[in-house]
């Protein structure tokens, strides 16, 4: 199944357009996990075991693996989440962006290696550095388009004509012509809900992943009713550490279990 | 010594502005490399081995690396040339972009995992998403410019206002706000040496590293006219394919260090 197909079945089977995020900080995990090997693959597992059945999606972000030579247990994670919870995708937050022959390699690295079943990827360097993504015809390719942090308008929110905004142009261009196989979907920050409404009017029912909420302050009515596509989806909602780190002790996965539920409840009540 | 003050002690001491890139495809190692599981660090040994002498700067393409699970032999390289040829800066090519808490996750993959120089970096994402890597006072930040990829133009080409593109601005915001430590470098293609000219007059003596010429199709002559500063330095020009495979035996590294002795002496002649 294709990623785009998997995203919306999951939003029907499990009710929730919630993604969590994966972004595993050794120093803030439970007591009985410090020290051990395998730490930031069983603290990810036990937050993927306990909130499987109310997303829509995972994110795990690649630079904390990456940090602590990691990668076999991203591996082994993105695994268990296929073994386990067949259905979910998985979404590995990398933000590549290069030329044709090296995004082929990122390609390789992500959807062979990893076996992720989409990628965020940067669109600085134009259409011709996210193709090489295209050719794996199951996967998806989420493209940067208006960022949440506050460094984010330095750049996206120039007028490139007409009144235009460069993140519109970006909508634009993924809608109307880098999209040619429906492989696509574009991030949009949940910190400015007018943006996502205007990104929503620019791009139909292309599916929005929105980071922001939770640590990061966004709205989620204001996210919500600016995304939603009129059956009620095409939204990936991120949180990551409001989840994460709900609880800090052994029970840690029912407390990300409980901050995920009421975090979906609540993105439902404004569908 | 902090990046900037490395490479400039190489272009003197190597009489050199050649930047050799590292993006080992395994397909195209000599036959006696073949099937060994240190294949991509024996073949890039090889070539700094044979090449550093002649060089300001090496730069490995991490994607290379990472599609083949291969970090650990990017560790053990960049190691090599720190031990056995001190004073040649290493430049990670990652091209890295990201809110602030996961670009300092990428800032100690980079510079403390691998132990590199300097780090490419997309500037898509505005100040915040490049301040983290600046918190490495010796570390170099080489932002995205000019790429010399075709779609480079599809958004880097945009007119921002007054007549200005979007990369002059993002070369403008570098020199101007963002490289208030020193620490800062900008990536411009050598497909385009008027714009190289123009970030050259847009940013002073500000180091660039430009990619394009060998495999890329750039010219020497123009890129190294447009692009010096009036001391004859201020550039890194990257040559990866034409160097790495100029030769296909087992006497490739002989042949890799015509082809960079060729390149370095080519560059120099308009200097």
């Amino acid at each position: 199944m294709t990623f785009i197909a998997s995203l919306a079945a999951a939003w029907q089977k499990n009710d929730s357009l919630l993604c969590v995020g994966l972004d595993p900080d050794p120093a803030r995990f439970p007591a009985h996990l410090k020290g051990r090997d395998d730490a930031i693959f069983e603290f990810c597992k036990g937050i993927v075991d306990a909130t499987a059945d109310l997303v829509c999606s995972f994110k795990p972000q690649i630079a904390y693996f990456a940090a602590r030579r990691a990668e076999d247990q991203l591996e082994a994670l993105i695994a268990h989440i296929h073994a386990k919870h067949p259905g979910i995708p998985v979404i590995l937050d990398a933000k590549r962006g290069d030329i044709g022959s090296t995004a082929e390699q990122y390609a390789v690295e992500s959807f062979e290696r990893f076996k992720a079943d989409a990628i965020t990827v940067n669109p600085y360097m134009g259409r011709d550095s996210v193709e090489p993504y295209l050719a794996w015809p199951d996967k998806g390719v989420i493209l940067l388009c208006r960022t949440s942090n506050p460094g984010g308008s330095d750049l996206q929110f120039l007028d490139v004509g007409g009144g235009e905004k460069l993140f519109e142009r970006v909508a634009r261009l993924v809608a109307t012509e880098w999209n040619t196989t429906g492989q696509c979907a574009l991030v949009v920050g949940a910190t400015f809900p007018a943006e996502i409404a205007r990104v929503r009017e620019l791009t139909g029912t292309l599916p929005l992943l929105v980071p922001g909420i939770g640590a990061q302050g966004g709205d989620i009515e204001a996210t919500v009713k600016a995304g939603k596509t009129l059956g009620g989806t095409g939204l990936m909602i991120n949180s990551s550490r409001a989840i994460l780190y709900a609880g800090q002790g052994g029970d840690y996965a029912d407390a990300a279990r409980q901050a995920a539920l009421e975090t979906r409840d609540a993105i439902n009540r404004y569908r």
